[in-house]
Parts: C-alpha cells; structure tokens; sequence
C-alpha cells in the first residue's frame, strides 16, 4: 500500500506566489510518485489560493487550503516570522510539519527565516551544533557538486564544519546516488598548511574521519566538479554562490551588447542564444528544486525566490524523498556514533 | 628631457620564461613611452637568456643582462627565495630596484615568493600594516574592478581592509582614470549589521573615512560593477578569483561537449568560437598586465605565470607608470596624515 506523505506548502512565500506554488503541486500530484500517496496543504490567503487554483484550472478538492493572513517579505529580517508574524504562511507551514501533522514543509520565500523558524519549531537533530544551507553548482561531471554552507552560519567553527562534511556527505548519497562522496575543503592552497586557524583545523578533523576526504581544493576545482562536497564557512560560500549566479546575467550583458554592434553579431547571437541559454542553465536553483535545511529535526526545504512550477513542483518531491528515506535518521546515527560500554569495549 | 626608467625583470619568472619575458621586452622597448626612456635589464641564466635573444631575433645590445644561476619555481614556498634562493632571477631582480640601480621590478613568477622578497628587501611604506595584491575582475561597465587582498592576507584585521581599500582607490585613480573611485567592501548583504567581526568593523572605518564607499555589495554586484573597488580578506578573494578564472575553461569544456554531439553543433560552435573567446578574455590577467603589490616601497609587479609576450609589455608600461606618477608617494600621504603642532590647531 501506498504511503501517506503530507507536505505543507508556503504558498505565499516565493516571487510569483501563489500561482507557481500551486502550478508546481498540480504537477507533483499529476506525476505520481511510486509507492506515494501525496497530499498537499497549500498555506496561505485563502481568497487568493483559492483565486490562484481556478486560474491555474485545478480542481479545488485536490489540496487542503490552511488560511493565514500573514507573509514572511524577502526583505524581511530572519526572525521576523517568529517575532512578528506567526499568523505568516511561512510559519503555519512549518508548525503544521512541527506539530506532526504535515511530513515536511516547503518553501520558496525567504531563506534566512525560513531557516531560523524552521530551527526554532522543528529543533537541531541530536550532535548537530548549527543546521546547514547548501547549493548545487554546475560542474563538468555528470553531476552537480554541493556546496555548504552557503549563508546560514557566517562563523563557522571547525565542528561546525565537520558537521557540514557529514551532513553534505549523506545528502550526496541519497539525492545524487554517489556511493562515497569525495569532501573537499574550500581553501586556498592544497596543502594542509593553508588557510585560517578554522581551517587548518577542520582540515585534521575531515582527514581523521570516516569520510572520503580527498583534502583541501581551490576556487579553480569547484566548475571542474573536482568533488562532490565542498566544505567552507557561510560568509565565503554565500560570496561564491552570488557571483557564480551572477555569470549568466553577466554573459547575457555581453552578447547583448555583441549584438548591438552589427546585423551579422545579431543574426549570430539569434542563432547560438538557445545553446548559451542551456550551458548556463546549472547556474540556476530550478533544476535542483530547493535544498534541504540539513541539520534540522524535520523535513524543511528551502527553494530560490524565483521558483517555477516545475522547481516547486522538484521540491515535493525531494521532500517526499527526503520523508520516505529518512535523512535525519542517517545523519543522528553518523554523528550520534554510538557509547560502548565497558564491557563490549573490553570484549567481556 | 625623457626621463630614464630601469626596469629589472626576473627573466625565469614565467611558465614560458626567458622567451614571453624578452619578447614583452622588446615589444615595450618598440613602442616607446612617451617622455620616458626605457631600460631593461634581463635577469637569470645569462646562457638561456642570451639563446632567448638569438631566438626572438632581437639585437642583444637593447638589455643589460644580470646573471643569476637559481629560479624561483611556481611550487617553492614562499619564503624560498628569502630562504635559500638568494642567487635566483627573482631575488637578485628585487635586490637590483632595492639597491636603486633599477625602478622597479617586474616578475611573472611565484606570486606568494615575489611578495615576501619584496616586502623584506623593499620594506613597506610608512603607515601600511601589510602589502596587498589585487586582481582585476570583468565588469559590465567600461573597465574592470580591482578586487583586493586576493591571497596575500589570509588573517585580515579592519585596519588592513582598511588599507587595501585606501590603497586601491589610489590605484585606481591612476591606472583607470577614475576621479572618485567607488569602494565596496564585499559581504553576505547590504545592511551594516551584515558579515564577521572583522567585516563590521572596517565598514565603520570605511564609513568614517573620505574614501568614496558604497557600502557593504555581494557576490553578485561584482561582475555588474557595483563599485571599482572592491574589499575582501586575502581568503575570501582568493577563492573568488580562482573561481572566476575557472570560468572560461568551464564553457569551454561545455561548447566542446556540445560540438561533439553533432555536426551543425560544431558548425555553430566554430562560428562563435571568437565571439565567446573575446567575452571570456575579461577573465584573463592578460589585458591588465600585472598588478603591483600596493604598499611595498618600491615598484613591484607581479603577473600571471602564463604572461604572454603582450602581457609582460603591458607590465613593463606599468611599471613606468607606477614610477613616473609616484605611486607610493600617494599611498604615504593618504596613510600618514599630517599632525598638526598645537600652535596650528589653534590657529595661533
């Protein structure tokens, strides 16, 4: 028999909200996850969900409509859901996941608080010190590479790190199916001398773990897909994640102005923009679909502002895998290693 | 009257050295300065370098040669030179602008090897805590920014950022001609309570200051050319600029995947190979032909390991540049501001 899977969806939280939110459940429930039953609660304004489901020419009865007459603003501050607006969409969602009646939660609102509420009503997994944001950059492998965190922890110390290595390691395994991900540390320089007193030290603490550490990689091994993880503090990983988004917009510039300049460049540039447009498509969040707050006691799922259908519709589904494999359960176990007695220690 | 300038050159800098360094040479000595008269002196293996000569057909009578019998390789600690290496092209090269035979040094070696022997055998200038390199990054406007530390301060205190920033702004009023240079300082958002410790102290700075400062920018305004200036810990810019510079090689493995999947594809790939091959020299150091280090005493620049002939004339011109407008001399004053006797302060 199928299982049950309930996600509650933020439906006010992304640029082009509601419509895209509700566009991208239709799909998620029209594609049928094998082995899953899914049930949506779109979370939000009623009148306007309700407006959004005839416009997109979905049947009402599809979703279960959670009113709240609140929204979390990109411009508002991380904790602003849980100061100001509890009555906010974003932090019904939530609650309705905390209070166990929803799996797992989504939304493509405003990062920061979705993950400070997301921690405060959810809680940390027991060994976790500070739940992770990571993204997927473009690589020339097969596969994108993780990078965490990218924001959510601006001092981050080197058992935070660690914690990211682990967290980022088990992820890889489950969405990517890489048997044993390669973990590198951003740095800049091979060799473990380099870097900040952070990271010389995290470098030991990943060299003596069970993980696949293949050391320390440079800026110039990320694109090359160098590893799958990759390891740095939030301040340089929310630097590198904004400039690497800022290539396409910066190519874009500069083909535009290349075609400006003559009828052939124009005709040129008509001729190979599709191509382009597909090359620097890995720069963009919608493939992937929203990442997992990694670290928090739930299934929270943050997606980019500018979330199409088809990446919230990814994003259900990442989060319906996230429920039916139990992430949590396997990041618990590996950093939660178990206390042998004194007894089994001695073999008595 | 031209003024005479002596520029040194570490001959066995570069990954095509001695033949990019005495091509760059005589291309520098050919298209003459004006009001400058340009001597070069050729340093390292007097056997390779006189080969060299021979090969790019060139009259051996336009250089002074200096023979020294050790190289600086790229894998050498920095501290090699200083070290054990006191015989080798790049230390005698410095030791020559030192002693002020030369005025200044120019050297596409080592980065890490050329800044500590200049900072020892130069010093620093008065009121500067650390010497910094910068890098020159594409923007959309029509010159690029100077991004600043890039690797050579990992641990970077206000005060430096400080100074990088100082530094740059002069720098680039002089190399681009910009009147009144935009200064950013790179962070995780725009609010002043944004980033580390260190990042909201030198804000502080910044704000306090008679430097142009923008405010706090991120990852993503730098390519848009937010400001011309832009401040970061020798850390985060280093990761950024091998970032940025994996970026070409990045399209082009992915313009390569796409010729091999079908003949039009390549077709349209050989069409706009140039095209895309001009957007993406924006990510070379070519163009900006070196950078000095800011805050030595003394005219030292350094320029990529793969320096074409181009590259290496472009520095030579700096380096003229540097030495004809007094750089340094501008970088004192800002940093050393006069302290008025208290007869003055009150007006007496």
């Amino acid at each position: 028999m199928p299982k049950k899977v309930r996600i509650a969806i933020d439906a006010m939280g992304g640029d082009f909200a509601p419509i895209n939110e509700i566009q991208g459940a239709v799909l998620a429930l029209n594609e049928k996850i094998p082995d899953v039953n899914l049930e949506i609660i779109l979370v939000g304004n009623e009148g306007k969900i309700r407006s959004g489901i005839q416009q997109a020419d979905a049947d009402v009865n599809l979703f279960e409509i959670v009113n709240a007459s609140q929204v979390v603003t990109m411009n508002d501050e991380p904790t602003a859901a849980l100061k100001k607006k509890k009555d906010s969409s974003m932090y019904k969602a939530i609650e309705l996941h905390a209070n166990g009646y929803a799996d797992a939660v989504i939304s493509a609102g405003n990062t920061g608080a979705m993950l400070s509420t997301s921690t405060v009503l959810l809680g940390r997994i027991k060994g976790v010190s500070r739940p992770t944001i990571g993204s997927f950059f473009p690589t020339q492998k097969a596969y994108p590479a993780l990078v965490l965190d990218v924001g959510a922890n601006i001092d981050s110390k080197p058992r935070f790190l660690y914690e990211f290595a682990v967290m980022g390691s088990i992820y890889i395994r489950q969405v990517l199916g890489v048997e044993n991900p390669k973990i590198a540390l951003i740095n800049i320089g091979e060799e473990k001398s380099k870097g900040t007193e952070v990271v010389k030290e995290t470098y030991k603490m990943l060299k003596d773990s069970e993980l696949n550490f293949v050391g320390n990689l440079e800026g110039r091994d990320m694109l090359q897909g160098a590893a799958d993880v990759f390891v740095c503090d939030g301040f340089t990983g929310n630097i590198l994640l904004k400039f690497a988004e800022s290539f396409p917009g910066f190519l874009k510039y500069a083909v535009k102005d290349y075609a400006s300049k003559s009828f052939l460049n124009k005709l040129m540039v008509l001729m190979v923009a599709p191509f382009l447009k597909k090359i620097l498509s890995g720069f963009d969040y919608e493939e992937f679909g929203g990442v997992p707050l990694l670290g928090v006691n739930g299934n929270s799922i943050i997606g980019h502002g500018k979330s199409s259908p088809k990446a919230i519709k990814s994003m259900i589904n990442r989060a319906a895998d996230l429920v039916n494999n139990d992430l949590n359960g396997k990041i618990h176990v590996a950093l939660n290693p178990p206390v042998m007695s004194e007894n089994n220690q001695l073999g008595k």
